[in-house]
């Protein structure tokens, strides 16, 4: 499993001529050190003096951070398997018209599926950067540039991600599907991009 | 060693009480992972059909990728040590007034030294997002989105990074050292934004 490469390793292999693991594993990892970042920064305000009032939701916000984190971990190997029912599709026989009809078919089913992967990363991602701006004003003022980071992270893994769903979409036939996609796509776009921008500002205010 | 640790590992000891590693280790990984994936581009680029004519170039990129990410990754270390010199000095005696001088102008200058870390991740991470934004029309089209999630990692490492710098500038006392990094980092800020929203845009129109 890629994550049980070390560090070290694992950015090896990414080098590599092998085109798995690709963008959308790294988009996955990069949220997952968002989420971390966010757990990180509320383990060091639980508790802290001055911030008592926020210790339930500082709670609430870890325990989510917890979740997103091992789940975007875990998508870091599946990322690499979500394109194989597509190649599967590929090698379907394509002799007779008959065949050449079911290979379409389910190249098209797996293709519907496969993007489902990078659009699973960029929500959870987008839920990270609503985790990070939570803490705004909650969080121990020495961890400001911890959530900055966090929200950087968590950006990136959902700008990555969906571009690794929007590379695909030419490849699909359903043009509902193709419009509903890119509407929920452009739509995390703007909303994370916000977030963004305003935790930034927020650090930055705060730092300098 | 951090990079000796599994991914998975990592992502736990992130999350930790711990603030060490943070967001200053996690904006050297990000850069890291953007250099290898510009790595992987050259890799699948290189003796493309049709790509001929870029080949020198593209070993070019991709010998600078490989240096950029070797780096980097030691950077995730390396930041984890930037600040000993400043807890070193805050350790220093302060009875006599002229300890009280002597620990002072020793913070200072470990002050200094110590946000060169950071602005090193900084410095490299545009590095990195000045070889993805050349790779732009010279590389494989079936690697678009690849080299999209290379410079988003790559400016989340220069953003994060460079909050890194500014959060410990208030603590230094030498205005004009302040205003001659404050100048670096936004530039380098306004710089690497430019480059991830030329690619970003890249990317989106070759892709739907």
């Amino acid at each position: 499993m890629l994550v049980d490469l070390s560090v070290e390793e694992f950015s090896q292999v990414l080098g590599s001529d092998s085109p798995a693991p690709g963008g959308g594993s790294v988009a996955a990892l990069s949220g997952t050190l968002g989420a971390d970042l966010v757990s990180m920064v509320c383990r060091l305000s639980i508790s802290k003096k001055g911030l008592e009032s926020f210790e339930n939701e500082l709670k609430e916000i870890f325990d989510n951070a917890q979740a997103l984190s091992k789940s975007l971990l875990k998508r870091i190997d599946l990322d690499t398997e979500a394109f194989n029912g597509v190649m599967a599709g590929f090698k379907m026989p394509k002799e007779t018209d008959d065949e050449k009809a079911a290979r379409r078919d389910a190249v098209q089913v797996a293709y519907k599926e496969a993007v489902q992967s990078p659009l699973g990363i960029a929500r959870e991602c987008l839920a990270v950067l609503r985790l990070a701006e939570n803490l705004g004003g909650k969080s121990n003022p020495n961890t400001l540039s911890d959530l900055g980071v966090a929200s950087q992270q968590a950006y990136a893994g959902l700008a990555g991600a969906i571009m690794n769903v929007n590379i695909n979409l030419p490849s699909i036939k359903d043009r509902d599907f193709v419009d509903a996609t890119l509407s929920e796509t452009s739509t995390f776009l703007e909303d994370g991009g916000k977030i963004r921008d305003a935790v930034h500002k927020y650090v930055s205010e705060n730092s300098v």
